[in-house]
């Protein structure tokens, strides 16, 4: 047997099943019309950004790095909950769009916009975090093409990173940012090409459970900007702090402590530099506000044993859940949490593994977890499937094509 | 600077670029329209074909698992050059039909077939390659409901694997097939049920380089079919072997030695075991047959230097490349062949890290590979790129969608 993740505190019991948004996951299959189904709860989603209001300073916005999840209904939901929007692509604005935010609320960061993005972006009025100086050239290229001032910031490639982070993304060369030593002249300059200067960008990682650590990047984030301001003689009207607070996925993950991150910044805030007095102070979460409000639900369509192991494969897989398959990113596999949905209240009786349907070693979804006696027709339940989920699985793969989505 | 892997033997130079089906990269770009582009080679996908039925005994049979690449056009194609086609779902099913495909050519494998997958399947005539007890009583039921003898295999789970293999899909408890131990009770049940009894799928493993192993294999598909058929009391009309046949995509891969496998076989067939006399013998390959004649040509959108590191920041990635990127059943990522397809007969000059578009440090086409001094708007070509590429990727991830295919 090995342990799978703890399951999200978000959901609840009903006539024996899960039940998500006052519906089972029966009904919620039914009301869909098929499986494989990925349920995100509006309640969870709430739960969680009344956490983070509670925790943090007031002065402090919450951005949605939409990356995350960019499922339309949940998209237009987190409109009336966050305070700014980050994009990464045209793809994104577009959705963006579609959900019905305005351009002045939405930034777009990453280290390959092409022109066409860029001019797209300027001429709706997006913040631009510039990657590169060839970038901040040409976004004041197309800027003067369609003469207004661009609203230009700079993501700046720190020299520390975010210990204890899934994911770096600062420290040493990196293709994110500008490097730090590099930022001041090229700040100067948008301020002085009559750019709309806008500040800072700077993520140093992702995913950490560590929120001293975390407190830590954001004082050394803080430090940076004021450094880097005051070095270009520029003001700072807006700073991105970036991310990396975490969800417990696996076994033995602690969740984070969001008291721990509330107080130290609103100490840093206290006590900030006198030229960040008066800048607009960002988070970008994308995982931590998402992840843990989604359920995947996929119908067990054999169950069979093989040299005395017993198989549970289901309709769904890694076309879905490459992460959770363990195929993103993951040297060594560990079981994100799992349950039988339809037989939420009873007890575990045998250890299997669950697979997904696809041709391939590689499509598992639980390996010799803990379950209660399943069978054909069940409903397996795959948590902290609101993130980097459907939209980050290869979904064609197989001819299998898309799970339904539902937010409820 | 890290090694690439060997680029493929099929393409060649013109005007300077990387030239396939006598057009230029740049010409390639301009006429599909827009970058990322992935380009199938027919002349690379004849020749491939054209060795393997030089080398291979004219009695082997070669289907095409279209798991590998599912793209339209090339599907089309391979309908000619092919004995017999692979699916692994319903939704490839459609595909297949849509390609012109007649279900007698067809069989259907995979470990988590759906009702309605198998109704498909059985009511057009499809061979189904049954993965356990359960999925052959459902097949049973489906071919009484629909008054009709399905035709169906069994897939058997067979205790050797293939050495060298780099996905193990037999040896030990799996999810695929059924134990060799509990195959002739079923084949017989099968067979006493008025089923159209079609044979055994045994499927060792994949992507091997080592052609001995491959041979051993073989023989061991041989033996073991003959056995379970002595013990069923059954005939095989049709054996489908499996691959394994195995690309190189990185340095010191070796080409397989098609020779080797050749005599291998050829000298089984001629020592055949008396009940296997007058059966059909299949291969099924996929990666094989397509997989270096795919290019993958992505435009460079930025240049730039971190802490000493140059980095080439393409508008392509891992979400059309999940498998190059090193994110997709790997441990230790290495570089699959790399090019500057523009700059195809300019001298190596300088090291670099080639990355995609996406805003996530798993993004990486290249990693410290050493290649012409490249500019921005550039051809980047990755190589092997025809098999679990674009089918296989993530292609909505931050928005950006699926990449253009062309069959030249």
């Amino acid at each position: 047997m090995k342990p799978t993740g703890p399951i999200p505190p978000y959901f609840e019991a009903r006539d024996g099943e899960l039940a998500i948004g006052g519906l089972t996951a029966s009904a919620l299959v039914k009301k869909a019309g098929d499986t494989p189904l990925f349920v995100y709860s509006k309640d969870a989603i709430v739960a969680r950004m009344g956490e983070l209001r509670e925790a943090l300073p007031e002065k402090v916005r919450i951005h949605y790095a939409m990356k995350a999840n960019p499922y339309g209904p949940l998209l237009e939901m987190m409109a009336d909950l966050v305070d700014g929007l980050d994009i990464a692509s045209g793809g994104e604005l577009a959705q963006a769009r579609n959900a019905g935010y305005l351009p002045r609320e939405i930034s777009f960061a990453g280290p390959g916009k092409r022109d066409d993005e860029l001019l797209t972006a300027i001429r709706a009025g997006v913040i631009i975090n510039l990657e590169s100086e060839n970038e901040a050239r040409r976004a004041l290229d197309i800027g003067r093409t369609l003469d207004v001032a661009p609203r230009l910031a700079i993501r700046v490639n720190p020299e520390f990173e975010l210990r204890g982070s899934g994911m770096k993304m600062g420290g040493g060369a990196k293709p994110f940012g500008v490097d730090a030593d590099r930022v001041p002249a090229l700040a100067r300059e948008l301020v002085e090409s009559g750019a709309n200067w806008r500040g800072f960008h700077i993520y140093s990682g992702s995913q950490s459970l560590d929120a001293e650590a975390i407190v830590e990047s954001q004082a050394n984030v803080i430090a940076l900007s004021s450094q880097l301001a005051k070095d270009a003689g520029v003001d700072v009207p807006h700073l991105n702090m970036g991310g990396g607070f975490g969800i417990p996925y696996f076994d033995k993950d602690s969740r984070l402590d969001l008291t721990i991150i509330g107080d130290g910044l609103a100490e840093q805030l206290v006590n900030l530099p006198s030229n960040l007095a008066e800048t607009d102070f960002a988070l970008e979460l994308g995982r931590y506000l998402v992840g843990e409000a989604g359920v995947y639900l996929t119908r067990i369509v054999d169950r069979k044993v093989s040299h005395g192991t017993t198989y549970l494969i289901t309709d769904g897989g890694l076309h879905h859940q490459l992460a959770a398959s363990g195929n993103f990113g993951t040297v060594v596999r560990r079981n994100y949490p799992i349950a039988v949905a339809n037989r939420w209240d009873e007890d575990a009786a045998e250890t299997v593994n669950v697979v997904g349907c696809l041709c391939t070693p590689l499509d598992r979804l639980g390996d010799q977890v803990l379950l209660p006696m399943a069978e054909i027709g069940d409903l397996i339940a795959v948590f902290c499937a609101g993130a980097y989920g459907a939209s980050a699985s290869p979904a064609e793969f197989l001819g299998q094509g898309p799970a339904l989505e539902r937010l409820v």
